[in-house]
């Protein structure tokens, strides 16, 4: 008799966005005539741009002849693409960020939900709250959550409030804390960290030997250039901390899937022995043996958004999107709603 | 003090075919001029054929359009792929299986190396030997496997010698299996499973309540009319299989990346109070929640497969890697080599 997974059915029956698409296609189906705009999932509606597309063509062409079809790739990705993310994502910013350091995949999604296992079962989680559905739901699923209370609220999961009343800042949790879940700015919210909030989460996880699992999927839309982009701003921050970022709010890649997950060298946890074990390596390890690489033709597209064309375009995405969400922030405030976010975000709270 | 999964120190140092690529690419750094065959991981060396590239193309332009951009896909993949994969990979040959019950994703290793998330981590699992290593690595990663020996070998793992003093068929274990993984044609040995032997696997599943992982990415390199290409022609496979079906040597996508996994709807294991639960639900949860699907261009390039120019152009990229195994087959039995394989499946052992 095989069983399953026993932590799945502590799960809500379907992911909340697949939930969402669904109601929205139902009411499409329902009313062909209406213009919907959806405010679910975090998706871009702006089309790929001219350098994208081109550099994409030609990689097609390449993969259709001989002498410059290219079969598996590294799985840890083409190192033309690691070291256009290390030139322009972090060393003309100053931060010291090393080619083997990045790992190329298909979708942050995947990497803030595979990136718990690497690490022990009886790992503490710590998760903003609210915030996006994967952290928790890939946790839960690890059997790393515990039981759900009434409220939904998972036993082993220490919650962090960010709400309006607190400055949307997680406070440092008073209990141990081994994982934790960061996401600046913030889907849903539209928060944002400070220099010194982010240093106190820095300095919080060197003293307690934790790892914070910090998402900025949405860096580009900061506009105030005090906000850090990249938690490696902050002194210290290699030793403790993966990032998580995506050329999907960037460049419109939502539906051509390609991401970056930071590992620093110096990063590391502790083994069985109380040895220290270089996250680095055993996340190599997870991606060679599960993972086997994103696209050529895509990593290419992705190249081709560092070009100077490619950063002029994408940088009118990201005004085009902020304009919307300044034009939504003025709406509500307008029509008596609190509203926040907006400002160095593309959401609304 | 945060503590890494400790099942990871348990693996090899590096991935099997990563090492590889190492030593290859070290020979050739240090031999310029060597012409390297590389018979190490089953890559492919023709490019991309027309049909796909055209369709490749098309996709392109369609995404650099404000009216035809495609934001996220459904997860699953598009409806149209799935549809092209139900007529023609199974309702063609009378099999009955459905468009929901294929899951689309970007590779057959990230599906075989995915799926044990949704079983009990209880399950003992059965791997033939030798096999492809993901299906070992994933449950020693995920804590099922047990200790390791001298040899290499764990000790909660069911050994299943399919070497050639059996005919490559590994008999069904006396103990309790629950997870079994089975290849055909094999991967690496070549060996493929007649139709009796598979309906004595389909029998013992039935009988014991195990789940069988079926690997058929090599499918299309079956010659032999007699011999199976898929567990679902067996009456009652659905109850009791999986099926793992890829692009990447059909078609030569392994720089491209796209593959499916059927999870057919009458499949189920139980859950911890003995209900049964329906794996198909399960498996759509695991990839809502972990993956966002393949890029749409990539999709559109795997449909173009089934076009009429897209098949026949396929069947000759098999014809040449078929011949390919003909000359290296003969040419080993001709030096004196005890040789076996390549005659349906592109590997020779």
């Amino acid at each position: 008799m095989t069983f399953i997974n026993p932590n799945y059915l502590k799960l809500q029956e379907s992911y909340l966005f697949a939930d969402i698409k669904k109601k929205v296609d139902a009411y499409g189906a329902a009313n062909p005539g209406a213009d919907i705009i959806s405010l679910g999932i975090g998706d871009v509606t702006l089309p790929l741009t001219p350098a994208v597309t081109a550099a994409m063509h030609k990689a097609v062409d390449e993969m259709g002849r001989g002498d410059s079809f290219r079969g598996y790739g590294p799985e840890q990705g083409y190192l033309f693409l690691r070291e256009a993310v290390v030139r322009h994502e972090y060393r003309e910013s100053g931060i010291n960020i090393h080619e083997d350091e990045i790992f190329v995949s298909d979708g942050s999604k995947c990497d803030v939900g595979n990136i718990q296992e690497i690490f022990d079962a009886a790992c503490r989680v710590a998760i903003a709250d609210p915030v996006y559905p994967v952290y928790l739901e890939s946790n839960i699923m690890a059997g790393r959550a515990g039981e759900p209370d009434a409220a939904g609220h998972f036993s082993n999961i220490i919650y962090m409030s960010s709400v309006a009343e607190n400055g949307f800042f997680p406070a440092v949790p008073h209990e141990r804390a081994d994982l934790i879940y960061l996401c600046s700015p913030n889907n849903p919210t539209g928060a944002v960290f400070t220099r010194p909030q982010l240093a106190e989460w820095v300095e919080y996880a060197a003293k307690n030997g934790a790892v914070i699992l910090y998402d900025s999927a949405y860096a580009d839309y900061i506009r105030d250039p005090s906000i850090p982009r990249s938690i490696y701003e902050i002194p210290g921050a290699e030793e403790v901390a993966v990032e998580f970022r995506s050329f999907s709010k960037k460049a419109g890649f939502t539906g051509v899937r390609c991401a970056y997950t930071v590992v620093p060298r110096p990063l590391a946890a502790s083994g069985p022995h109380g040895e220290r074990v270089s996250l680095n390596r055993l996340w190599s390890r997870r991606q060679s043996t599960k993972f086997t690489g994103v696209p050529y033709i895509v990593q290419r597209g992705a190249e081709a958004v560092y070009s100077p064309d490619g950063q002029r375009e994408t940088s009118a995405l990201i005004d085009y999107y902020m304009e919307n969400a300044a034009i939504i922030l003025d709406g509500l405030k307008g029509a008596g709603f609190e509203a926040y976010g907006g400002e160095n975000a593309p959401y609304i709270w």
